[in-house]
């Protein structure tokens, strides 16, 4: 049971933005230009790092949501994300990816253990500093998404691989900000 | 010397804002929410969680900048802020900050930590679910902002306490997003 009360219904996250919409903005923000927005990382990629980091933390709601969403951006391989999971060294990705789980476990742990050798390995791997930076900021996001969403003890959905899935693919084409609006909405119709 | 390339003079996360415009945005809205905009806590009480927090993460620029924010708030009362760090239990805080200092320094090893007698014990000293809500997600927050911090090796002035404080002035009195106005507007001028 939740340490709060929640909207019953909405799974992790989900609840909390419902209970406050204006920390959801900001939140959903942050996911939206991380994970979502253009960038040089693959979508597929960035979500291996938050899948891998919520993993790392144990945080079922967030690696189940955002598993599905990096398998999702490769064309269904949800068996790719469980070998990122598992073993980043031995998963058939790119050497970058790599490198750059690496420094995500790193942060995950606290963001000292980051070395100067684990950048270079990065950048031997052709890493920019905007990759390397949004590496560890989406690490470093997720230590905090997944404590918000432990913390509070919220619910969620076991044993439930379509209803993640369904939920990915509508994140997937739609972004991480039509949830909140869609809530804004809501909100202010029933005022 | 930081893990990427940074503007020069600018300590701790506020080069990072430069480097990244778009993730400095959603990251001050959060701060601003968080810890500036109006709420049951006072301002000296979510300042006061959020340094203890980065006390306990070792991130030497976020415990100086958001103690010398705390001692702001407390009318200058730098020594309550190292009581708090040192030890909460202990410090002459309401017994509700104290419940909630726990639950903070749980969300910090990981939100599983967090019990129904922490959450118990905050109620009956008088806090709500919105404060206990507030608590873990600036706990949980903090643990990004020093992982983002410290695991690009940013830089920060040591043993420059009036620089803190005058910081911390500018920020008690215009909130956390002048700073990002002002960035987005030099940006916009250069262009």
């Amino acid at each position: 049971m939740p340490h709060i009360q929640l909207q019953t219904g909405l799974p992790g996250i989900r609840g909390l933005f419902a209970f406050r919409l204006d920390t959801a903005r900001p939140l959903s923000q942050l996911a939206q230009v991380l994970l979502h927005d253009s960038g040089t990382l693959s979508r597929a990629d960035r979500e291996l790092i938050a899948t891998y980091v919520s993993s790392l933390n144990d945080c079922y709601y967030c690696q189940t949501c955002h598993g599905a969403l990096a398998a999702e951006h490769l064309e269904g391989d949800a068996a790719l994300v469980e070998q990122v999971k598992r073993d980043p060294e031995k998963a058939p990705i790119s050497g970058k990816l790599r490198a750059l789980l690496a420094i995500a476990g790193k942060v995950q742990r606290g963001g000292k253990n980051v070395t100067s050798e684990d950048i270079e390995r990065a950048r031997s791997q052709g890493a920019t500093d905007r990759e390397i930076h949004d590496t560890v900021l989406i690490a470093a996001a997720f230590c905090m998404y997944n404590r918000y969403v432990d913390g509070l003890a919220t619910w969620a959905p076991r044993d439930d691989e379509e209803g993640y899935r369904q939920r990915a693919a509508t994140v997937a084409a739609n972004g991480y900000m039509r949830l909140i609006e869609d809530m804004q909405a809501a909100s202010a119709a029933r005022e």
